[in-house]
C-alpha cells in the first residue's frame, strides 16, 4: 500500500489550467498532485546562430524552481550565477523531448520557448513539466496557425511523461517525494501519443535494478502516459485538432 | 480620464491569496490589477556571518521576474550569469523596507528570507512585492510566535507601499505598465501604518518635476498607503494581533 | 552642533581642478572635505544597440572606489568578478541623473561615459561624483562643439546633487562619513540649475520620517545646489555659455 | 553492413594501458577503435562537507574533452568561464554509475575523484569513461587495501558501460562517430558485473522507438558489457581478487 | 635623439608625493613623466589561509588602471567579470618582486598589500608601479615599527624597478608609450638597492635580440635604478633609516 | 652533483613522437624526463576579430594541465570558472613565443591554435610546451603548404625554449621539479635557431641573482637550446625544409 492510499498504477489527481499568463502565446499551470509547474511558451520571430538561413525553426526550453518550491530553501541559480547541473539536464530534456514531435522545417524560422518555472515540488517535476509544456506548445502552436498559413502542421504528435520506479520490490508510478526518496530505481519515460518512447532514463545509484523490474516499469509508464495524452487531448478540445496531422 | 476609467486617486483592485505554498513559514500571492506576485517566507535558525553572535536576527528580501511576466519574454538571470542593476535595486529596497517595521534583536539569531516571484507584470512590481511580502512576514512571525516566546514582538507596524507618477500634469497613483511608460515623473513611496515615511524614491529622468507636484504626489501615496495597510489589517485578523504591540 | 563645526545649512569645502587627465575629453578632481573623486568623460563615436540608427545619443556613468579609499580595505569588484549591489544603484543613478539635462537627439549618435572613481571617501560620493561628472560632461560637450555644429546646445542646464539627513531631530546637508553612520535618514537630492527635481531618494531603514522631516530636508538640498550650480558656473565660464541654450 | 564492417553486436577493439601517470592512485589509458580516454584515479583523506562526520565516504568523476579531440576544434570550458550542460551530465552520469558499485562506508571518510580526459574522440567517449574509471578506480582501491585494512572490501562488483543505437532499422552495438550521426536512437547501458542494470538512458530527438527496439538493443548491451567486464577481470588480475567480496 | 629630447640614458622626471591617501598605512602618488601611479600599503593583522599558522606574513599587490588613464577608453575589469592576463601578470610580478626585499618572518603574521591604481598611464606603468609601491610599502612598515618591536627590520633593502628597450638598434631606458609602441625588445628590470636583479623580463615578439643587446639593456637598467634607488632613500629619509639592517 | 646524476649543462631525455592526435593538422607528443605534452596544432580559415581584413594570419596558444598531472590533483580550470594568473602568463608566453619566428602575412588570413595539454608534470612544463608547439605548428603550416602555394614561407625560423636555474651557487640547465623547488633562480630562455633571443625571464622571488649568475645561465640555455633545434631538425626531417626559406 502506497503512502497516500494509490495503487501501484495509480496516477496522481492532475488538473491543467489553461491560460495563467496573458502575455504568453500559450500557457498553462499543470498540477500532480502538490506539484505544480507554471508553462509558458514564447515564439520569436528568429532563430539561433546555428540555425540561420536553413529554413527551419527551433524549440527550446528552460527549467527552474522558485527558491522555496521546496521543504527547505535554496539559493537561486541567478544569485549562485550558474545553472546546476541538475537544471541544464532537466532543460535539455525537455527541449529534446518536445522536439521530437516537433516538425522544425514545417514550423519555420522561429523559435518557441518553453518556461518551465515550478512554484511547487513534490516529486516528478520534470515529468509534469514535460507533460505541460507540450500543452503550452500545443496552444502557440495553435494561435500562430491563425495567422501563419502552415501547409504542414508543425506538431506531429502528442506528447507526455512520467516517473516510475520501484519500492519495496513494487513497481510503482508517479511517485511523490517521499516516495522518491526510498524508491530504489527511478526512472523517466517520455513517449508519444502513438506509443513510441522518446526518452527512457533508469538510474539505480542505490540499487542496480533487473531487466523484469525494467519491463514491469516501462508497462507501468506505457499506461500512465496514454492516460497523460487523453487527458492533453480533452484539454487541448479544437485547439488539438490539427496536431500529427493535416491541411487547415 | 486614465485609460482604464479610474480616478487619480483610487487603486487598481487589489486581492490577496494567502498560504498558496504548502512548504513556507508564510505566502501569500497579491494582485494588484493584472500584476501578479508571489511572496513566500521562508524562516531559518541561523544569520548571516556579519551578524553571528550579536544576539539579533535578519529579515532580507530576494526579487525576480519569471522570462515571460512581461509582454516580450527577457532572459533568466541564471542564464546570463548575474543579476542586473534593476533586480539588485529593487531587493535591496524590499529587505530595507520591511527591516524598517522589524525589531531585530526581539526577532533572535534567525533569518527570515522574503522571495518575491512576479508572475506576472503590469507596472508597480516592487511596491506590490513590499505590500505582499509585509503579509508574508507578518504570517511566518505569527507562526513562529507559537513556538517562540517573543517577550517584544518582533513586527512593530505595518507597512505598504504604492507607485504615483504624473501624467499629462495629472498626479495620479498605482500606475499600470501603460501609464509607467508615458508618466514623466516616477516616483515609490514606502509607508508605515503610523503614516511614516521609509522610503522616498522619485526620478524626473524623462523631466524634472517641481516641489508642487512632488507634493501632490506624496499626498496622493499617503491616502493609498493607508488603504492598503487597512487591507493588511482585514487580511491577517487574528493572525496581526500582536503587530507594533505587546505581550501575549 | 555638528562634529566639524558646521552650521546645519553648511557645505562643507567644495573645490574642483580642471583637466587633472590628458587624455579624456573632459575631466575634473572634485572634493567636498574630504572626498575626493576623479570624473572622467569619454566621447565615443558610436552608440549602444539598443540605439543604433535612431538618431540620438546616449550618456552613461561607471562609479568605483579605489580599494583603500575607505577606512578598512575594501576588495575589488573585478578580483570577485561582479559589481555590487551598491556600485550598480550608484552608477545608475549617475547615468540617469546627468541624461535629465541632455538633448539626446541634439548630441547625435555618439555615446558620452562618465567613469567616477573615488580616490578618497568620507560621505557623500554619489553625490559629489554627480556634481564633479556633470563639469566633466559640461567640459567634453564644450570640447565637441569646436568640431561638432550643434544646431541645439546638447546641455539642456546645469546639475547639482547633495545629500542630507537627520541627526539627533536637526535636518542637516552634506554629511561625512561619521554623521551619515548616525543618522536617522539618509537622502539624495538631484536638482537642475533651475531648481526642479531630478531624483529624490530617502532611506529611513533605521528610523521611518515624518512628513515635516522630508520638507526640511528638501529645503536644505535645494538651498544647497543652488550653491553647487554656482559654483558649477564659476568653474566652466566661458565652457558653460552654452548650456540651456541658443547657437552659438 | 556497417562501414567499418563490424557485424551489428560485434565490439570495436578495446585496449587498456595501466598505470600511464606515475603520480596518480589508479590510471589507465583506454581505447576504443579511435576513441581514447586517459582514466586518472586519485585518493584524498577528506570528504566534501556535506558528507562530513558520517563515516562514509565518496566517489565522484569529472569529464573533459582536450579541444582538439574532435575533428573540428572546440573552445575550451576554462577558457568560457563554465561547463556546458553536455559535461555536467557526463561527469554525474560517471560518478552515479560508479558510486553504485562502491560501499561508501567500506570505504571510509575518504574522496576518489576520477577524471576522464578524452584524448581523441570518435564516439562512445561517456560509455568507454565509465569502462575505463571503473579499472582506474579499482587499482586505486586495490593500492589502499595495501595500507587501509578493510573489513569489507569497498568495491561490490564489476561495472561496465556501451553504447547501442538503432541504424537503418538494426539495432547495432557500439556506434563510432559516424554511426552515430546517423543513428535514430541513442542509448547508452551501465551494467555491473552481475548483469543488473545501473543506468539506461535512450534517446530518440530524431525519431521515437518502439518497445521492440529498445528491447534488442538492451540484449545487444548486456551481450557487449559481459565482454567488457571479462576484460576488465583480465586486466586487473590479481588486483580485482577482493572485488564483490571477502576479507584479505 | 628620443622623440622628447632625452639622452639613451636618461630618465624622465620622476616625482614622488607621500601620504595622498590619509586612511591608508603608507601611500604615494608617484609620477614618471606623464604616467602616474598612485599606490597604497593596507595593512591587516592577518595573513591568506595558505599561511596559517607558520608564524609568517605575506605582502602582496593589486594592479588596475583607470578606464581613461589610456589615449582609448578601456572597459572596466570589474564590468567584464574578470581581469585580463595582462592585469594578473602585472601584479603577481609586483607582489614578486617586492616580496624579495621582504623578510616575512620579521614581517609577523600580517598582510601587506599593495595597491597600485594608475591614473594616467605613458609607458612604464608596472615598473613605475613597482618603484611607488616599495616606498608606500617602507612606509607602512615604519609606521608599524612605532607599535610593533621587530627584532629585525623586515625590510632586507631597496628595491627600483625601470623598463629598458631597443630602438631603431639603439638602447634605451625608460620608454614613454609612443617609443614602446616602435621598439622591437621590450624589457623591465627589478632590482634591489645592492645591485642584484629580482626580475628581468625581456621580449623580443617583433624581433628577436642579440646577447650584445641583451647587455647593453641590462647596464641601462642597472644605471637607472640606481637613480631611483637614491630618490627613494632621498624620499623616504627618516622613515628609511632601518632598512636592510639593525635593531631600533 | 645533481639529484638525478645528470651534468649541470646535462638535458634530461627528450622525446618526440609525432601525429599522436589523427584530427589536428599537426601534433607532437613530447617528453622531457617525466614531463610529458600533447601538443596539438588547429588551422582555421579566419582571423580574430581585431586582424580582420588586414591580410595577415594569427597564432596563437593554450596551456593546461590535466588535474592529475602533478602529484597532488588540482582542480580544473573549468570547475573553477576562470583560468588562473599562472595558466594566462604562460599561454601568452607560449603564444608570443611562436609568433617570433611566423611571419603573419605570409600565412595569410587563418590562425593556427596551439594547444598544449601537460599529461604530466615534472618541471619544465612551460619551456617543454614551447620547444614541443614549434614542431606541431610546423607539421600544420607543412601540410598547409600542400595546398596553399605560399610564395614566402611562414616559418622564419626554428624556435627552443629551456629552464635554468641556480642550486646551491651552481647554474644548472632544464631543471626538474624537485631541483625547481630548492633553486634561488628560475629563469625561462626561448630562443631562435639563429641563436637569437625571443624571450629572458628570470626571477628571484627567494633570492636575487648576480649579473654573474646572469650570464652563466644564459650560456648554460644557448647551448641547451641549440641542442633542441638539433632535435627538431632530425624530427621534421622533410617536413622541415622550407623553414627560414625559399620557394618550393
Amino acid at each position: 500500500m502506497r503512502s497516500d492510499g494509490r495503487q501501484n498504477n495509480e496516477l496522481r489527481p492532475f488538473s491543467v489550467q489553461l491560460h495563467p499568463n496573458k502575455y504568453a502565446e500559450g500557457s498553462v499551470l499543470i498540477e500532480a498532485g502538490n506539484t505544480k509547474v507554471l508553462c509558458t511558451a514564447s515564439v520569436e520571430e528568429r532563430v539561433p546562430p546555428f540555425l540561420k538561413n536553413q529554413g527551419k525553426g527551433w524549440v527550446t526550453a528552460e527549467y527552474a524552481m522558485l527558491p522555496r518550491a521546496t521543504h527547505q530553501r535554496n539559493q537561486r541559480e541567478a544569485a549562485k550565477g550558474k545553472l546546476t547541473g541538475r537544471t541544464m539536464e532537466i532543460q535539455r530534456l525537455i527541449g529534446r523531448a518536445l522536439r521530437s514531435v516537433v516538425d522544425l522545417h514545417a514550423l519555420g524560422e522561429r523559435t518557441i520557448t518553453l518556461d518551465c518555472d515550478v512554484l511547487q515540488a513534490d516529486g516528478g517535476t520534470r515529468t509534469t513539466s514535460i507533460t505541460g509544456a507540450y500543452i503550452a506548445l500545443a496552444l502557440a502552436i495553435h494561435k500562430l496557425s491563425a495567422t501563419v498559413p502552415f501547409e504542414k502542421y508543425p506538431l506531429t504528435d502528442y506528447l507526455g511523461s512520467i516517473s516510475v520506479g520501484v519500492i519495496q520490490n513494487e513497481p510503482v508510478v508517479d511517485l511523490n517525494y517521499e516516495e522518491d526518496s526510498k524508491a530504489k530505481v527511478d526512472m523517466n519515460v517520455v513517449m508519444t501519443g502513438d506509443g513510441a518512447f522518446v526518452e527512457v532514463q533508469g538510474t539505480g545509484e542505490e540499487s542496480p535494478f533487473s531487466r523484469a523490474e525494467l519491463d514491469a516499469m516501462l508497462s507501468l509508464a506505457e499506461e500512465a502516459i496514454l492516460k497523460l495524452v487523453k487527458l492533453q487531448q480533452e484539454t487541448l478540445g479544437e485547439a488539438g485538432a490539427r496536431i500529427g496531422g493535416g491541411r487547415p
